[in-house]
């Protein structure tokens, strides 16, 4: 897929909001930092492995990660720099390939290194450097090709999009977006790049999430935004049920567009809310339409629910089914599938009351299958994009997930990994 | 496979308690129990699809349900007629091939129906009649050939094979067991078959079991006795992440044998609950070995947990991990997605007290790959029974869950189920 392809991708003027213009450039379109990726001999195959994003001033940071009871040395590393440094930092070094995780006092220790030849080379305190690692567990990291690595990487100011490829594991494609809007009179920008794709979910993903602004915010609005971004675009992505070690997300706010500081419940803080909302579920609808072995994508709307807890639920609990995943490879409107897997979620659900459609097609009405038309419903499980849509009349909560379907490609992608 | 091949099954062998010895016979093993199977025209291929069971005297039931939300008509029956009964029983008809669930006001009617009929054909008060059904959901019961089907079935006192061939949907094979023991002098009987195999978890499964004994069992003991053997056998499989809306699990004691009735803290109730967990796990294990797709049997066992409940949600969170069960079809010891799987689970974890072995080989010792031999690591991962070793060193509790692998299979069986 060519820059120019990614970047034409119709998926980006879905839910656009008015007053947010696309650009390009993702974690280099805001003004300020600059980003680079290389092969340093990780992967087997020789496709970038290394990456560095780094920010001409001091950042605040806002972060998650995967609340992994095994989390990678890397995650352990972060928390312990951003706590350090008070949520700040000026660079993140990643490597792709080795999730340096499991390792031992060794992995912990090469996790710690790269922060520190990272720091070395750009002349900063290794606490405002962050790490990231993705790819097989278990396996030590070969340090003498990352220092060679880090020593070589040239970052650019147009480096985004080559940042957003050295990131990459199973992922088919670069995920990538930016945007541009007006805050308080003031043009800021907003842009970034994720990495999927298998093992996304419970909360968050075998993910990788990188998220530059110029924006100035408000250290307590940063975080509190961020939070409620995360928690209804990547924690409402399934692949495949599973969470893994390395899980990260990180929203870097250097400052430098000069703006008033952006304070919970302004205007302003609503549209840097919009845009960030846009960007995240944006990345996290792309990482499940590139799931592993994925030839669909699946977007679960639910409505009408009693509480926002079960219209997450209920959205999540369908897109994780691994047998409607299977009917949506398929095909299939087997929609007692999508009944079960309700039904299995614990969301307080009438059966009386249900109804489900499939794109438009409206196939169960209070709990019992309309007479629809066959051709009709398979007809909307056919095409890129299957939207089952939910209205469970128990109250007015909505939530919206996504997933894709399950293939032979997923299992083949899993089958063989490190054999 | 011939009922011999079935009967000597060399599974059946696996951790058979002393003083217990296999028969045949399956439901109709013990003295008192008769079973018929017919074809109804329920499926579309003329394979049995409605079947009966009949106790020849009122019998003390222990039963079990699924939890959905979203659950069929036949399990509000059911829990209905044992409200009423005192949970007491003469009978139980089930369809396979039709779930009746999500069928409106119609499907409660048609299942309350099939009770209606087989109590007068028996001659019985409808609320000691039980009723199941399995297979797609959503579709009304075509009741004519359900009412012929009641009026032509004939059930006979060796009909305990051909039930549990009745019951069956996509499973390949009955899942049939009877064991003798003896009970304070007296030689007691029971046996029991399960269908499975999709949609198995996490409570139960798309599961029917059937139990039945001619012990005299206390009231209170055997509903006891039963459920703990639910929750260390059937609530630990899982093929797929998915809990069906028509799960059942049912016990029927007709107290024939005349034994004292057993009661809780005595030594025959230790016997009773050993050969009752030894039948429900012996039916567990086969579910997930028979699981859609199904070519190796997953069998995990964790150690050394914190409690009971970490115990638990470690061994199922390691069977259940999509992208482990593809590691397994695969034959590759990723043990890496072990780690993943557990960490995800919630479970009280220390990363670097973690001991796994695949079958016989330690792969991680103190949280850090051991010096294993690869050859070795894949050969544990070959052959029909994969065991993961999981010690926690966290504490004394132990689990065992039972899955399988995911394989191409399983999307095949799923992707066009009702197409």
């Amino acid at each position: 897929m060519s820059e120019s392809e990614l970047y034409q991708d119709s998926y980006k003027t879905r839910d656009l909001p008015a007053g947010l213009r696309l650009i390009e450039g993702g974690v280099t379109a805001a003004p300020g930092f600059r980003a680079g990726t290389l092969y340093c001999g990780i992967k087997s195959d020789p496709t970038p492995d290394l990456a560095m994003l780094v920010a001409d001033e001091v950042c605040q940071v806002a972060a998650t990660f995967t609340t992994s009871r095994t989390a990678s040395h890397i995650i352990h590393v972060d928390k312990a720099h951003l706590a350090a440094s008070g949520y700040r930092a000026r660079a993140v070094v990643v490597n792709s390939g080795n999730a340096n995780c499991s390792n031992g006092p060794r992995g912990l220790a090469d996790a710690q290194r790269m922060t520190e030849l990272t720091a070395q080379k750009l002349g900063l305190d290794p606490n405002l450097v962050l790490v990231s690692s993705t790819g097989i567990i278990g396996r030590p990291l070969p340090m003498e090709k990352v220092e060679s690595g880090i020593a070589d990487m040239q970052v650019a100011d147009d480096g985004g999009p080559a940042y957003s490829r050295g990131i990459m594991t199973t992922d088919t494609r670069p995920k990538i977006i930016a945007v541009e809007f007006e805050l308080g009179g003031t043009i800021v920008r907003l842009g970034g790049s994720t990495k999927g794709v298998g093992m996304i979910y419970p909360n968050m993903a075998t993910m990788l999430c990188y998220l530059t602004t110029n924006a100035v915010l408000d250290h307590d609005f940063q975080h509190e935004v961020f939070r409620a971004a995360v928690n209804d675009s990547f924690n409402m992505v399934c692949v495949d049920h599973d969470m893994s070690t390395n899980d990260s997300a990180f929203l870097f706010a250097n400052g430098q567009a000069g703006n008033a500081p952006v304070r919970a419940g302004t205007p302003e803080a609503e549209t840097f809310a919009a845009a960030l909302r846009y960007v995240t579920r944006y990345l996290a609808r792309e990482m499940a339409r590139d799931g592993e072995g994925a030839t669909k994508l699946m977007i679960v709307k639910v409505r009408g629910a009693a509480t926002d807890a079960d219209a997450r639920k209920a959205a999540r609990g369908i897109t994780s089914s691994a047998i409607w995943q299977c009917a949506v490879a398929g095909g299939d409107p087997n929609w007692g599938r999508v009944i079960a897997a309700l039904g299995a979620t614990g969301a307080d659900v009438d059966h009386s009351r249900l109804d489900i459609s499939l794109g438009d097609v409206l196939i169960v009405h209070e709990g019992v299958a309309t007479a629809y038309d066959q051709a009709q419903a398979q007809q909307a499980m056919t095409g890129p994009d299957v939207y089952v849509n939910l209205h469970l009349h128990m109250g007015e909560a909505t939530a919206t997930a996504w997933g894709c379907d399950l293939t032979h490609g997923y299992i083949d992608e899993n089958a063989t990994y490190t054999r």
